[in-house]
Order: structure tokens, then sequence, then C-alpha cells
């Protein structure tokens, strides 16, 4: 398969061009050029400039708004609303997260909804933007109606992440990221675009019997990882980046989409914690002990979860990212004439 | 095997009688018979009468203080702090929780941290007594590093447990707590009890091998459930509930415990959300999004995360509980003649 070799600045270039000659905002754009720039620079492919084809895809079919005005909410001194209006939730983050940093600093833990959003990008770059502040933070959202509950086989839940991430004074943070479906949907569709079968233990088909063949798994339902509790998780994420902020769940997201295939539309939750208030006086044995436990599990070989990521961002800050060339066709062709 | 059946008066009298002569104040006997009892009526084996055995093992063995008085401090309007002064959890959660409400309800969002307390108790009493005051929780508590992180055979995780609870109006709530272990350590000290061998994935011998033996499982490491994900979780949970409050990770409360075998003493994390605050007028589409996932998911033969538990609640509330009279026998032959 043929490579491109781009720089970062080429790849920023390169979504800024395709969203805003697709008729979105420019502030709008240079948000979710961040953060698919960020996505392809950690070779998380998923996250990547393969999701300007998601993007543009959702533009153009109109339920979307390239341009809407963050509109900020004070619910209460430690909770922020930010509703989207339907366009992306990147820039309803960038604007919404200074609040939230404020709300955490001053009462220890805060929360940002962002509602009436349409999501795409992973969650890690809003949580190691919110330890870059010194905070912990948790985020989650609903998708679209795509994963079956533990013990069934009709989707229910969306692929659901969490996101977390821990500050570490003077390094990267401890981040996870994780879908609580077995697997990003996202990888399904790689799968299928690359004519590869997926593992057993991923999706059903309509039928509900386990199924090796990504275009069966997309009309069936995907699994949560980890049996019941993966599930117990995926419900909880429903409940709070759903129900909780008054925001679509999943199966309503779905509802919403009308058939399109679009981008879903749904809320975020995210939840700031401030260690100095936290610790009241104990924050340096908080950190030492935090230390101590990422050293028990690199000490014996195992890795930290963002550590493969870490990674590849140091490769791809020296060397730029590798793109297939199939791809880049794709997305260049995505820019008017 | 012989068994006896008992009321649940029955069981919280044996629980009192049990620990107040074992030198416990009363207030916190109290406390402890109350979930002690709970754990019983539904059912949960291993966090029902079987802990007496734990706790009078523990106060025995002089660590633990049986009657300290739980010292709440304000860290914020939205951190409330409960040091328990090495006493068990129960009392710190009884007296914090009126805090954590009053702060929940005015900010929408609000945490309390225990310190300082000996844990034995599964969460979801605590996260199902908030539910009740109609707010939604979370709580997450540390062990003693008996759990190998994915990718490694030595303990560094606590079995973690994390509990979620929602709360729907007029009906129980949904409510899930599981250990981030692939499975709780009283179940492996229960096969062990009962000379059953242990399925494959739950633990590795002490050279790092799966293993089926359930003593060889207590000497070598628990595994996480669900692999990656479930190792991120743990991790999370050491740091929120441990690093985050400035109190001890497991690996710190396994050093604490110097060997004793009691019953880890660390720290605990709740968080409170109220859906009035966040609903922000639309709380009844929130909750009609709630019973519609419910819905979809009982629908198709699937179970909610504490269907059994509530069906076992049902019965014993009933017919009484019934517990192993060799169990029954060990339990009162920790009172004092």
């Amino acid at each position: 398969m043929d490579v491109v070799n781009l720089s970062l600045e080429a790849v920023h270039e390169l979504a800024v061009s395709v969203l805003t000659s697709n008729g979105m905002a420019h502030d709008h754009a240079e948000a979710i050029a961040t953060v698919i720039t960020a996505g392809q620079r950690d070779e998380c492919h998923s996250h990547g400039i393969y999701r300007l084809l998601v993007c543009v895809n959702s533009l153009r079919k109109g339920k979307l708004s390239g341009g809407a005005r963050p509109e900020i909410s004070h619910l209460s001194p430690a909770v922020v609303r930010v509703n989207a209006h339907f366009a992306y939730s990147q820039l309803a983050f960038a604007q919404g997260s200074k609040v939230l940093v404020e709300n955490a600093r001053r009462l220890g833990i805060a929360a940002m909804a962002i509602t009436n959003c349409f999501h795409f990008s992973a969650l890690w770059p809003e949580v190691e933007a919110l330890a870059a502040e010194g905070l912990a933070a948790i985020a989650m959202t609903p998708s679209h109606s795509w994963v079956a509950p533990a013990g069934g086989t009709k989707p229910v839940f969306g692929t659901n992440p969490i996101a977390f991430a821990w500050p570490r004074p003077g390094k990267l943070p401890f981040v996870f990221d994780f879908a609580t479906s077995a697997i990003a949907r996202g990888d399904i569709e790689l799968h299928r675009r690359a004519g590869k079968s997926i593992p057993l233990g991923w999706a059903v088909d309509e039928a509900g019997a386990p199924t090796t063949d990504p275009s069966a798994a997309m009309h069936g339902a995907m699994l949560t990882f980890g049996g019941h509790k993966g599930s117990a998780l995926a419900a909880m994420v429903e409940l709070l980046a759903g129900s909780l902020i008054g925001d679509l769940t999943s199966i309503e997201s779905q509802k919403f989409d009308e058939g399109a295939g679009a981008t879903p539309c749904h809320g975020e939750l995210l939840i700031a914690f401030d260690p100095e208030v936290f610790g009241a006086g104990r924050r340096a044995e908080g950190d030492a002990y935090a230390e101590e436990l990422f050293a028990a599990i690199v000490g014996q070989g195992a890795r930290l979860p963002s550590q493969r990521r870490f990674e590849a961002r140091a490769r791809s800050e020296t060397n730029g990212v590798f793109v297939s060339a199939q791809l880049l066709a794709d997305v260049e062709a995505l820019i008017p004439a």
C-alpha cells in the first residue's frame, strides 16, 4: 500500500481546508483540525484524517451546523453547560473548558455538560487539556445505539467512550480513553474498508449470531467489552452523559439521525477534580503514591494505557505522519474544485 | 449442607452482638450491622454475615478503632472530607452523606472523601442511599494490592470496586457495583473454604502462571476484568480514591497492613449528581430516556445489573435469609462466652 509522509502542519492545514471549503466556520474548523491532527500524530488512525470523510458527509447531509456559536450557561457555581446548537463539540469544549477549569479550581470538583453537539473525536484530547491545567478529569459520551447489552443481541448502547486523565507534574499525564464496546466502531469500518474480517467477540449479526464479517457487524449489534461489567458502564454513560444532562441517549440519537448515517448528535459530560483542594495539604503524598503506582506497573514490563500513543506522538513530532495514499486522495477529493 | 433460616432482624441483632461484644461502639456496630444485613438480604454472600469473621479478625488485631468519632471537614462548598480515624467506614458515610446530599442539591455535583477508614462493605448500599435522596452517585475504593495490571503478573491494584446508582422515581434505582478485578477476593476465599477450584482467568500463581487453585491465587495475583480496559479503570480508582484524596493506594494500604491480613485501610471517594440541577428544565425528558433505555434492555431478555439482587431482596423480605449452619456457628463463636 502506498504511503505518504505529511508534516503535522500539513495535516492541520489539510483539515482546515477540507472543512472550511465545505462551509464550516473558521474557528470551528481550527478546533476540529487540532484534534484530527492530534489523532493522526498519536497514530489513532480511526480518529485522524479518516474522520474528515465522516465530518464532510455529516456537513453535506445538512443536519449539522458549521457555524453555530456555543452558548454558555452557568447551571450552578459547579456546573457549566455549553449548548453547541448542533455544531461539532470541539469549539464548545474549547470555550466552556475555561469555565470548567475555574470552577474546579475554586470548588475542587466541577462538571461541564456539552449539549446538542455532533461528536466524533476521541475524548483524550479533552481530558489531556484539563490535565495540562493540573486537573484530573473524566469525560464520557453516548453515540448511536449500535451495541447490545450483556445477555442481549439487539443494539441499545452507543460505543460510549470513557476517558480519564491524571496530571503528573513535569510529565505527560496518565491517560486512558476507551470505548465500552469491545472495539471502536471506526475500527470495524476500517476493517471493512480494508476487506479484513473482524475477531469473534466484537459483534453479532442481525440474527444475533457471532460474526467475523464487518458488514454484518455494522448491521447487527456490536458487543461491550468485559461482559456484564462493560455493559453496566455503557449504561452509566447513557445515564450521565445523556439523561442526567437532559440530552439524548444513544437510542434517541439514532432516532434523531433518521437513517442519515451522520455523526451522532448528543451530549457529553466532563468532570474535573483539583488535587490541590482534595489533597488538603497531602498533595505531595498523593503524587508520590501515584508515581509509585506507575513505577510498579512499568517496572514489571506492563504498559501504561497511553504509553504507545505517547511513543507515536514522539515519532510524529520528529518525522511527521504516514498516511495511506488512497485515504489521502479520498480526503483531498472532499475539497470542491 | 445444613442451612439455617434467619429473619432480617435476627441477622441484624447477631451482627450487633458480635461487634459490640468484641469492643465496638454501638453506633459503629449499628451502621455495620445495617450493611451486613443488607448484604445477606440481597444474597451477596461474600458481603453478608461471612464478613463478621473478617471484621472481628481485624478488631482483634488491634489496628482498627472500634469507637473513633468521624471528623467532618468542609474542604470546599462542594467537597466534604470525613476522617474516620481508623474506624470502619460505615459511620463516617452515615454522618458525612448528609453534607454530601446538601452540597449536591445546591451545586448539582459534589464529592465526599472518606479517609483513614477500614473498608469491607459493598458500595451499593451507599450509592443506593444517595439514590434514595434523588441523586445519581458513583463510589469507588482501592483495597490491598492483590491484582496485576494488564500485561503484568505482579499485584499492584486492589480489587477496586466501582459502584453507580441512578434514581428512578417511584422504582428501585438502577444500580451496579463491581470489582475491577475479574472477581471479588471474597469469592476466591469462599471457593477456598468450600474446597472448589476457581475458573481460569481469575488469577495467576506466584510464578505468574494461570491457576485454578484458590490458595495459589491468594498468594499470586488476581487479574482485572476486561483486559487493558479493566486495568485502566483499576488505576483510575487508585488515583481518584487514593492519590487525589491524599489517602493510601492499594500498594500503600498493603504496606500499612504489615502482613496482618486485616481489612484494608484506605479512603473512599463518592461523587453525587443532582438531575434537577443538570437537567435544567429537561428532567422529565432525561427520566423518560432512562426508562426507555431500561425497557430496551429488559425487553430483549437481558438483565439490569441489580435485577437478581432485587429479586433476592424481595424473597428475603418475605422469607428471611438462609445461612449455612457451619458459617453461622463460626460467626456465633465470635461472641466471647
